[in-house]
């Protein structure tokens, strides 16, 4: 009997934990050896972060132990961190040792895209795990504790910086403009005297939406006293705060930044030819040269023909690409090289504004207020259902629809 | 229809507010004006601030609005803050003004003793009022959220320094031993990795104490994972942690100051003769050479002639004096001189170790673990019913006993 391929799945975020769930419906106990390999023993959903990093939701309701949702029969879970792929000699090196493959998953995510801004890295904050929404979370309300904790008033601990307007930085203001209000009883500090400010560089908040929507975002938001600075390039992130390219400087002690995202650096390190820290991969989700390297999620760039643009890093198109990659590896196992190319389905886009405020499209279909919010946990939930069954949206879901 | 005297009353702490009290019940409406200035629209209860900055309890459990205690058709209330005295104008000098008085009650309450040991304002935290512990409870929380949202561990974030293991300093080690365990858990670190330690100048922990009390309680914190370095005098406290006498630093990000209290420096300010910032009282608790100058709690020193020591500054004391100065304010409006003078009824300290754990001298007897607890948290409701009756018992007391 011969030796069962390996599937060696780097990742468990959404695309890596939906592949290795498929292939293990798809595949049998003998076809070939699921290894997931993760830097924590837990799956979170990385489009609720904005909510735990503001403090509206704990983090664990945004997470998962990964051996609790799937099927530890025929996966493997390993934690560890991936330091470098070697594809020449088809193993992954990793922090306490390295793992050859057969067929290998790149599903490594994001990290935040800086564009060469000084002081960014230093200084500000991203959204993109729990350990750092956990450190905002609890950074923003240390702030308002030093505020009220010290003798001399520094009004930039009461001065929060958003920098980038897009579909994260605006969900987490939303997220902010329900959190402040809470902060301001607990510390004994009137609302007037906290700042929220949002910054981007592009010349419209919500670039992609559609304009009415984008208004209606900004009126729900000022009205909870968000202050908007849109067509505002940053040029630096100091200790202090951020400085304009006007020269104009903000104090504040908090900046969060939220401008987009490039893919995992391990890929540049491995030597594989990337645009922004993402690889351009074949319509059936193969690294172009790499016969058994596929890439899912942010680290894959494919292009959308409708628009002759990337499809967005989002979960819906990681969760999509998780079928097509599962089908095409299962082929792979099976001998046939009938392999399918990714179609994207997007069936809409809903961001939150905090509360029971939300914008979005569905269809062709603008939705405001609360059906949009509404649809927003739907779509939360959908995807639980999807990796877990009914029982983990009971456990995890967003059950207070309306 | 002469003048009504004003009766003016500086800081509604234990002694102000008891003082207040028992005088709005003294006196006929038309016998003096009675007027209490406080920093702070609540009044709150010093003794219970450990629990707060450790965050075992909310501050709200141990503040409550002053015009909801007192009798606001008796007392007026003023939220302003004391600069100095002016004794030979008779009058206070406030942040927003400025008041004459007949008759004036001194109750400003404590700072830190710092000892002159450098860096100790800058960098050290005291547990000293709602703000302040606050500020305590979210800086620790803060360096559990730090500790695990940087890409570098720094073990100091999670090193806890207790400087004084007198009565608050251990009460203060007892509630951290229970807090600990829980921040632990919600940011996924082992209890190992985190360190408390209490550092006492003094050869013994709890000076004052039975040894046989003392070593129950250190017993106690020590299987709770406290470190004791006793006979450790600290040479300065810097921002990287504190630097002893021996020469060793203890790297730490958050030191607790708890190594005793001196007076207001209002007092020193007014140009009152003082002992480490407290003023020495006669019996009846006036200031040497005037007439119309009164003391209550930890500004005032009269000394214990069973021991030839000061009293210590204790909520006990304070309560007690606020009897005598009452009696003599009121004698004082009725013209009378025959004023009495201030004697102690020491009923016994309780030392709470955190939970279900405790130790205390009740009378000539010692008590230990759950009868001192629960000893501990009557006599804290005692001085809730003394101040608000049943009410304020049932609204702020402990009333899980057991």
């Amino acid at each position: 009997m011969s030796k069962k391929p390996r599937i060696l799945i780097l990742g468990a975020g959404y695309g890596g934990m939906m592949t290795a769930s498929r292939l293990s419906k798809q595949l049998g106990y003998n076809d070939a050896e699921i290894v997931l390999v993760n830097k924590h023993d837990y799956h979170y959903q990385t489009t609720w972060l904005h909510e735990p990093a503001a403090g509206t939701l704990h983090h664990d309701r945004t997470r998962m132990r990964i051996e609790s949702v799937i099927d530890t029969n025929k996966i493997k879970f390993l934690k560890d961190v991936v330091v470098e792929i070697k594809t020449a000699e088809k193993k992954v090196i990793l922090e306490s040792g390295e793992m050859e493959y057969d067929y290998l998953v790149i599903g490594l995510g994001s990290e935040p895209e800086t564009f060469g801004i000084p002081g960014v890295e230093e200084h500000a904050f991203a959204i993109r795990s729990v350990n750092s929404v956990r450190h905002i979370r609890e950074h923003i309300e240390y702030k308002f504790a030093s505020y009220n904790g010290s003798d001399v008033k520094h009004d930039e601990d009461l001065t929060f910086i958003v920098a980038g307007a897009g579909f994260t930085g605006i969900e987490f203001v939303g997220e902010l403009t329900e959190r402040i209000p809470e902060l301001c009883k607990e510390y004994d500090i009137a609302r007037e005297k906290v700042r929220i400010i949002s910054i981007e560089a592009a010349t419209t908040a919500l670039p992609g939406f559609d304009p009415e929507l984008v208004e209606y975002a900004m009126n729900i938001l000022e009205k909870r006293g968000v202050e908007f600075k849109i067509n505002t390039p940053i040029k630096e992130v100091t200790k202090d705060g951020v400085l304009l390219a006007s020269g104009e400087e903000i104090k504040s002690k908090t900046v969060v930044w939220t401008t987009g995202i490039r893919g995992s650096s391990v890929l540049e390190k491995s030597g594989f030819e990337t645009m922004r820290g993402r690889i351009q991969v074949e319509p059936e989700l193969r690294v172009p040269g790499f016969e058994d390297v596929f890439v899912i999620g942010d680290c894959a760039i494919i292009i959308d023909e409708a628009t002759n643009r990337p499809f967005p890093p989002t979960a819906q198109i990681a969760i999509q690409q998780s079928s097509t990659l599962a089908k095409n590896i299962k082929a792979l196992v099976h001998g046939s090289n009938n392999l399918e190319a990714f179609k994207a389905d997007i069936k809409g886009t809903v961001a939150s504004l905090g509360g029971k405020e939300a914008i979005g499209v569905v269809g062709s279909k603008k939705l405001f207020g609360t059906p949009a919010a509404a649809m927003k946990k739907v779509i939360d939930n959908r995807y639980l259902f999807l990796l877990g069954g009914l029982p983990l949206v009971v456990k995890k879901g967003k059950l207070n629809i309306f």
